[in-house]
């Protein structure tokens, strides 16, 4: 089958024909039609998370899968799937035993494994997924739209969960959404659906994205770029009566960004960061306790929060804004991602379904 | 100035001449522009309340107030509020020093006095408010679409706010709607607003509710005449995909109704009732554990929620559906709403402002 | 093997020698070696559950499971279990794809399997059990007091952890639990580790009982045969300078309790149901909205749930009361508990060991 | 009266004589019986907070204060307080307007006033407190160990709540305790009474500090004198059988001691600040959100939680530590903490009562 491999960090992807995956009494093997190309991956090729755990290349990439099923194991009963059911691919595979695992929390279990970090990915023709982490989806919505819903469309969704379940959120607040990229449009979205009324700010550079986010329903849009703090309080204060956010989705994570970000944070703020553009928070002590706030970090999804988004996209209430590629395009649109050039997400689709 | 008073239970409202009240150092003299009808004062009329606490006559009725500052106490600072000012009363004066009052929910003192429910109500040209239980309001709001948000619009706010704390809403859950008279129509809107995808179905026994909930944003129109609860089950899975509801907001609370909701409330489900048709709750234990409910009486609402409300009422986030009447028509309307034929909220509007 | 078993609903159950349970691939057999006797296997024989479901005879009672792993199906991993491990076996075996199973509330589920509760249970010398509903304990840690810890000392826990989720515990408060029987002992203990500092109140009728509260850290112990709401209200003034309790775990269940308990429970009051002596709840409505109180079902315990109770074991945490019996005195033993003459918990030991 | 106050930062403070203040309508003159002496008195002489707000001299200090009712205001109702009677003092007094004192956190009130932070201090005879903020308390409680339980003993209670609310606390949980000076011996102790049984592990580099953690109840104490983290969760391991920690109270507050305890901090870790000895956070951003960690400030405590914990001292729940001292020991005693060499509390003893 065709796929996509990094075989030496900080090299291009290589396209080329390895054997269609064996599969384990518990999987099923799925037959990939689309899968979204995710910022992380381009993380991924640089070695960003190597200081943390390198990965044995070589690595089949691609992490936001929607597919068919094609095969199935000796042990998952015919009652819950059957050959050419539409799926999508829950992130983070847990081994079921531990603490995190007993609530659902398996992203976060310390043995986990995740699809397109190590040897199966969805930037390839088949991968054998472990039967509990498929969630089955409707025929009629379309594989490439459901992709990326399966981590940029999904990472904001609970990172908004966390936001609505402390309180933030509400008629009287304002909510910051820091920058506009692959996840951004989804976070501003969510935001409406959970905000219960909250008063909806993105932050961005990008002036094309912060038009997009009028779209996805943002009230305000503020370019940030050559500003100062002060500056933006005040651009703040105009639109919606207040100088400070109640709470913050920072999709960026640049240590600057969340020093911006901070500095704009009301009493008793909330600030959840799901970017990881860069690796250090460094941010004034004093503040945080004085006025009382409170930071999460979040980490992608799990089954629960993937079922609730897909909820969400039967019933129409996502808007996509997708664009399809071939694997011919792939290392480009990396290349791009990497750069901040891509609005929306990118989306690999297989066979051209 | 004119005033509506209850001199015996079971007889009708008194329209009468009586003085201005005087007003304490910290207190406001609010001069009521317009007040909401509530089913409640049919209940304090007919003693309802009596095998509680008695409340001696004679009484000024109507607590769903908005007005306009006349006269400030002594104490009341200059940079708090000014004559003129646009106000709404928040209903629930606590003594400020339990427990309760501690946290804000001054409507749960011990010591609580309401407003309609003893000297002083908004059925009157004017009544004494605690300058601390009056929310200032945007003078381009219309005090007859105000009024009814003080408790009609405020009791199932701070319900449905329960419901989003227990987590007992999101994309992949139904709630049910029970009773669509004054509370309900705001109910629904909340749950739109508040649900975060939420499918929301009213169940009514009136058909003509049952329209107006489609233009409140209910996604199913449940009549339940003559229903039994299969019967009604069935209609819901065709609507819904399931059987059961996952919460339910019941704005009735007669016998039937609890029985009738506990018997369709799901696994892990929450029932929140706001609704005093009734004074029993008699249904079988053992579903509750087996199925783990819980059940959450909601009482009124206070300064946070009903400042909540406000914002979303300046926002024009609410929807109204009010209609004005005289002091002449009061005892008419209250009878109206005796027999629940009342859909909207009627509001009496004072001096025709 | 030998098994007691029901054949006929209100009969004695039947001792008798049954051939050992094959396993699945996944599952574990487990050699039973203490099993907790509970009031609910009373119930389940006089045909409590029949008005709700239907369990087919023969079944093998037994549902406080303690024991070691016998055999292991071919699909548990070495790594995970081991022959001679001691185990206790975690009540509420779900289907794994629900929602409930999602978050861990396997008990919860649609399609639950409960031992004791059809053709396996723990009054028999072996019964299969799933791999993941198996918890490892400390081989130091005696059988007989782990047997009730799935159960009796398992539900409590988990009722108490709803009123600390709930906010209603802590140093000012004062929690009333109701029966000191087989549950109630542990209530005291665990509201103790987990109440923040709550004043603990008894209330029970039969003296013994009484005295033993004190022994498990019950700061009042109330005697409520044939005593007054206002009566009991008194004393408790006396003992905790309040008339009424902020919260209430009843281990009772009976209306006669239901109604005392919510005539004392106080404003923004937490009601958590854990007794099944009766099946009916038949309360005022008007209280619970004006005092704004909560009432939660509890049901059983998860996972996550037991793994907490374990530790609190192996901490040497829990003060057990237990007296161990043969399958000879099985049905006395049942009998007894059905006319509430058991304090502590009576645990069949098998094998003497 | 005699008062010690600071007229110029990075001085000592001045004992000197002044005018006893006057009081408005709705205060109450506190004689000062005892007053805490903190490391923040030491941290506001030496100007730290002058890069947020800067405090205009002369300063009365003393913000942790005892004392008896001495007269009382106008609009004080003599049905709320008397002459003589014993109070302490709620810190942060709000302006009664804001959304954060509407649900009772004056203290993060945008115009908070704080005593020992202004014209009014404990470190005087006298100083005018609005009624609302005083808590009374039993006269056979000693002032002397009431007045720390304003600060010290308030600060890690509200910061442990916020643990335990965050689910963060049970009985399969290890918490350490950063620090055990002023704060930390109280939040040791607040960890047993709030932890649900949690194991607590105290981290210090005093020796005598560490002898002490297990007076207060800590399960165990480490030495993290020049110990590298791996040495320090080798230790841990050994302790409690996990290398990490699922909760901190960092009662210090210094860049490394914050990056040491990010470093142990666990999976869905939470991490409270108290500590204020400096001003940075300067952490790797990945491990956060991969391991979904929170973090929250948290800003000494209000009436509620105050209520808390004097009803915990009625009850005679907490250990006090205390060394009394005279007006002429304040500048030795502040220089003391500022060099950590304080154990337990000085406490100010006005008039050797």
């Amino acid at each position: 089958m065709k796929a996509a491999r990094l075989h030496e960090y900080g090299k291009p992807l290589v396209i080329e024909d390895i054997p269609i995956p064996e599969i384990q009494a518990d999987e099923i093997l799925v037959k990939v039609t689309a899968c979204g190309v995710c910022r992380t991956d381009a993380e991924l090729i640089d070695g960003y998370f190597n200081r943390y755990f390198e990965i044995p290349t070589p690595i089949t990439l691609g992490h936001e899968i929607a597919g068919e099923v094609a095969e199935m194991g000796r042990d998952v009963p015919s009652s819950a799937f059957q050959k050419g059911d539409h799926v999508v691919v829950v992130p983070g595979w847990g081994d079921g035993t531990c603490r995190h695992c007993q609530v659902g929390n398996t992203q976060l279990c310390p043995n986990v494994r995740y699809p397109g970090f190590g040897p199966y990915g969805g930037f390839a023709e088949y991968l054998p997924v472990p039967a509990r982490y498929l969630i089955k989806v409707g025929k009629s919505l379309k594989s490439e739209e459901l992709a990326p819903l399966t981590d940029a469309g999904l990472t904001p969704f609970r990172a908004i969960k966390k936001l609505r379940r402390a309180d933030a959120l509400g008629p009287d607040r304002v909510l910051g959404v820091f920058g506009l990229g692959g996840l951004g449009g989804y976070a501003v979205q969510y935001a409406k659906l959970q905000g219960g009324g909250a008063t909806i700010v993105v932050f961005e550079r990008d002036a094309r994205k912060l038009e997009m986010a009028k779209t996805y329903g943002a009230d305000v849009a503020v370019n940030i770029t050559d500003r100062s703090a002060t500056d933006v309080a005040n651009e703040l204060e105009a639109a919606t009566g207040q100088r400070d956010l109640d709470a913050i989705i920072d999709c960026v994570g640049t240590p600057e960004m969340m020093q911006f970000g901070f500095s704009l944070l009301g009493i008793s703020g909330h600030y959840v960061d799901v970017g990881l553009l860069g690796d250090r928070i460094d941010i004034p002590l004093f503040p945080r306790i004085n006025r009382e706030q409170s930071f999460y970090g979040s980490n992608w999804g799990n089954f629960t929060d993937l079922s609730e988004v897909m909820s969400l996209a039967a019933k129409g209430k996502i808007q996509h804004n997708i664009k399809t590629i071939g694997f011919d395009q792939l290392n480009e649109t990396i290349d791009a991602l990497r750069h901040g050039k891509i609005s929306g997400r990118a989306v690999l689709k297989i066979d051209g379904k």
